[in-house]
């Protein structure tokens, strides 16, 4: 798998990112446990020789996010942040990080999962015979999280903790849950409803057995996906579909991203032609500023938009089904030509388009020229020429 | 199917119940459409001897909603509205009502099915040389669909029409979705994810083919349904497991109503102890006031909620992991409080003991015990001693 996307990305003259991104790829339950401890005994050690314990992670204000432009990504730079035990400013999310870096090396080393409002009650007690609570609010825990996941150079799914899921999938794909009795089964097979993805897509907890299909199709409305389904578009084109309930829940990404680089499929992502529609496909191929240091893990940035275009509406007589953009939308639009991702002539012209026009255009309105018009011509249509925004 | 509840309602004096939920739970794509037919025929009818067209609803203001004791769910009344078509308030409704009419008869006799958004981009159009659209709003179309229902005394999955899904099923239970290929599948063997449980789970769309449980087990939250999945609950219990992400959309409380009545499993509900979980469960139970005309379908009055409680607070001393209650929620928990279908001693002393004390639980506040006391200890004992409210 990694020789594959090593051989892939070299030949592309983007080694540097294929290494990274192999390496962090390749890490199991071991490897991640093993760094935890790493950091712990440096910590140890500091403490016999009577230093001040410290812990050092990554910033991640706006001012240390960056965009890649070789890489097509979002990542975070190269400034760090460093933790000392002994100053009040620190020391309590000192002990804090402490606790969740423990919990995490539990979870990995028993092989427990948990989700992140699980690790804040697990962890949350009163200390000793103070009323000092270990945590008083949940952002505390998911700050500890995200300060660990920066520092040994991870994602929470490969520490075993995770968000809630959300998004189903559907198709030719045969999945192995190695966790969980080896269950096997084939996502074509479900019925329309198709499987509930999980919170965490991890190599180690899912395997991707076999695919057949010639690419991923990446759904922003439930109803479009099984709008999908019952047209059997999925059989008939040999497509994988992912229904993202809006925007993409991380283990869902972590699947797109999968399924891109294991099986190099391609990706073309359908939304609805709106601010919101526009930046579920920015986070899906670039990543988000937020989730700026997963990119590499979550990210595809050779993924393709499909649509809704402003042009869709020309083409196909929609004039009578768009919706007006409401002042919000606007300013969303606006901000969204300015993002750097965005810096290329076909967005450029869309978004300014669609700002000028005010108006917005949904994945359901190709209902207006029939039910099954999406599935027999609008997308097979747009695949076999290609006409997709970067 | 209905010999079997009819009987079971029968043991308990609730004929009259029994009778219209059993015929409305039959009537299939064929009785619907000839339903439709026969509103149309009237209209019809009503042209050619030169009559006022008109269409009859029920009203569903409050005012119309009641609840039935002896049932134990959410009803509406029987005061009706009558909308003709020569009147100039009521015209355009009436020309909507008959286009999503005709729209919803060819959508049952073309073995169709559409999401209600879909509904209304498929009707929308400019009225031949007007400037007048036929919609502008899905809220108009939306609102055909439930005169509709209450019409013909049906739900509009019966009409093949839908709203989005959510909510995702596990275990020991196999079902054939008719509709699609035949597909035939066995939810405790898709690893943990489990199955996408669809918009419309009516008895000629999925078929519940076996079940091999002792009972339902319903989770508001989905980190809750993954955690009980992860610790093997759903095999050690022989228990089926729905998460339903938060409030259960229809598809998801019309499957709990099918497991219940078509296979006598019992259902437990496990929410939040808070305003939203126990309205969650509330509605699960008895339906709700905005769907009032639908509880016989959707319902499930004999489900019993297994938690969280502020009894639990004390007993298993989760003080430390409570929550205080927004003054929102407190305004929210008196308003329960004031419900009918709150009226009984142990709802009483709960929200009473939750307004006073101001506090909140949520169910994942059970790993402040360990991540696998919710399913070794908790949920099993409570199970075994019936510690249930009603």
């Amino acid at each position: 798998m990694s020789k594959k996307r090593g051989a892939k990305k070299l030949s592309k003259g983007k080694m540097m990112h294929s290494k990274t991104h192999a390496k962090k790829e390749e890490e199991g339950p071991k490897e991640i446990a093993a760094k935890i401890r790493e950091l712990a005994m440096e910590i140890v050690k500091d403490i016999y020789a009577g230093r001040n314990p410290k812990f050092r992670t990554k910033q991640r204000g706006r001012s240390n996010v960056l965009f890649d432009i070789e890489e097509g990504i979002i990542r975070l730079g190269e400034k760090s942040t460093t933790r000392t035990f002994l100053n009040i400013a620190h020391a309590k999310r000192f002990l804090q990080t402490m606790l969740v870096m423990s919990k995490t090396y539990e979870y990995l080393t028993s092989n427990k999962t948990a989700s992140i409002r699980e690790v804040y009650y697990e962890l949350k007690h009163t200390i000793g015979n103070t009323k000092e609570n270990t945590f008083d609010d949940q952002r505390e825990s998911d700050a500890c999280i995200v300060d660990l996941e920066h520092s040994i150079d991870t994602i929470r799914e490969k520490l075993n903790v995770h968000a809630n899921p959300k998004g189903a999938l559907y198709g030719d794909i045969t999945l192995v849950d190695r966790q969980h009795h080896n269950d096997t089964f084939n996502c074509l097979k479900l019925g329309r409803g198709g499987w509930s993805i999980m919170s965490r897509m991890e190599p180690h907890e899912i395997e991707i057995k076999k695919v057949n299909a010639n690419y991923v199709l990446v759904i922003e409305t439930s109803a479009m996906y099984e709008r999908l389904i019952e047209e059997d578009f999925a059989r008939k084109n040999k497509a994988i579909l992912i229904g993202t309930g809006g925007q993409a829940a991380r283990g869902t990404r972590r699947l797109i991203h999968r399924l891109h680089y294991e099986h190099k499929l391609p990706v073309y992502v359908f939304t609805d032609g709106d601010p919101y529609g526009w930046y579920i496909y920015s986070v899906i191929k670039q990543g988000s500023m937020a989730l700026a240091a997963h990119s590499e893990l979550l990210a595809c940035p050779e993924a393709k938009y499909i649509g809704m275009t402003l042009e869709d509406v020309e083409e196909y007589g929609l004039q009578n089904v768009t919706e007006k953009m409401k002042p919000g939308d606007i300013k969303r639009a606006k901000e969204l030509l300015s993002y750097e991702w965005f810096q290329n002539k076909p967005w450029q012209k869309e978004l300014k388009k669609a700002i000028n026009l005010k108006i917005r255009i949904e994945q359901q309105a190709l209902a207006n020229k029939s039910l099954e018009f999406v599935a027999k011509e609008y997308l097979p249509k747009k695949i076999k020429n290609k006409e997709f925004l970067p």
